[in-house]
């Protein structure tokens, strides 16, 4: 359904005369074409992609509201056109204090960072920043359900892993990375399919059901 | 503490120089200053600042996690300088598709809008935005504590008001406001404060209890 999608850039009004000039033809997205003997479920999508589209498929069938938060910008000078919209002349990307993405799910606090790696046999941890180990440690002891997903994009496998375990392996002298092996043994894996694409829903599930567990609920 | 603290506006490097060209005298923000007889308990803060101080108290205390989300912004052109951090030279307002807080408390989902008016007698319902209301009812869908904070800042008055009363009103054909006497009696008044600066857990705790009530635990 996907396949050639050419890239489509949502542009503000007024900019899109700028882009013609540059653009001579049309580019086509590599990620979007079709591979032959691939597997397609995830469609060639980064795994922020397959997030935001499983996100929105959650929002629309009613089963959980999650965003990925906006990327927070210093702004320095804004122009007001007359008869066009503001436009921002200098701004700076700032520090986030936050994982990318929150939300809410049958009642639960969900809050995750997503990750992937090219890597086939282990995971670097300074792929993440301090701030994110920071805040999912914050955020867990307001029980809230905290945790990573991390794909090995080369091997086409996504992992669901509970923020308590990354935590500990951020914290442990000497160690500089998460094995695949580690992984697989304290996540739960999802395939990543169409409806939605990313289902990892249905990790929380299983996260929810030991906690009940634990709680003697 | 704060009398006649000076505006301290944090510029990345780099664009002090063009900072100091323009502004001549150095700006005193005037919500800051001293003034006689009046309750300084917000310390003429607005309703923002003083939400987010309360966050950062919130979050120091590990009483709570709740953030503002950044605005959302389109970026169409960055520079990377030599030596020098990233510059966003073309960018553009984008609408949000949320409320601007959100976090976790004793492991609920909190979600909520704050405004002020200077009105005295009603607060009008189109300071909302059909996205935010949109939204808090989606949140109330999967069961989080939704809700807004509004300030009538001429009274100094702040009440959180649960997000289903809000959009009742909002959903009430002909209803353009909703007023004061409306939202003192379904609301939960909130004084200004020092530790933190607004208090509005306080009103959380409340929501908590009666939901406690109406589930039968």
């Amino acid at each position: 359904m996907l396949t050639g999608v050419k890239l489509m850039v949502k542009y503000p009004s007024g900019s899109l005369a700028a882009f013609r000039k540059t653009a001579k033809k049309p580019k086509v997205r590599k990620s979007y074409q079709h591979r032959k003997g691939v597997n397609f479920s995830d469609r060639g999508m980064t795994l922020e992609q397959q997030i935001n589209e499983s996100n929105k498929y959650y929002l629309q069938e009613e089963i959980a509201v999650v965003h990925k938060k906006p990327t927070p910008i210093q702004i320095v000078k804004v122009d007001y056109p007359k008869r066009s919209k503001a436009v921002i002349r200098e701004a700076y990307f700032r520090q986030a204090s936050t994982t990318d993405y929150n939300g809410v799910y049958k009642g639960y606090y969900l809050d995750f960072e997503a990750k992937e790696t090219k890597n086939k046999t282990n995971f670097p941890l300074k792929n993440f920043h301090e701030h994110q180990i920071f805040h999912l440690d914050e955020c867990l002891k307001q029980q809230g359900i905290c945790f990573t997903i991390i794909g090995f994009t080369s091997l086409e496998r996504y992992f669901v892993t509970p923020a308590s375990f990354v935590i500990h392996a951020w914290n442990t002298k000497d160690k500089s990375s998460m094995t695949l092996q580690e992984i697989e043994d304290h996540s739960i894996e999802i395939k990543s399919g169409f409806h939605p694409t990313l289902p990892y829903l249905i990790a929380v599930d299983h996260f929810i059901a030991d906690r009940k567990v634990n709680n003697g609920k």
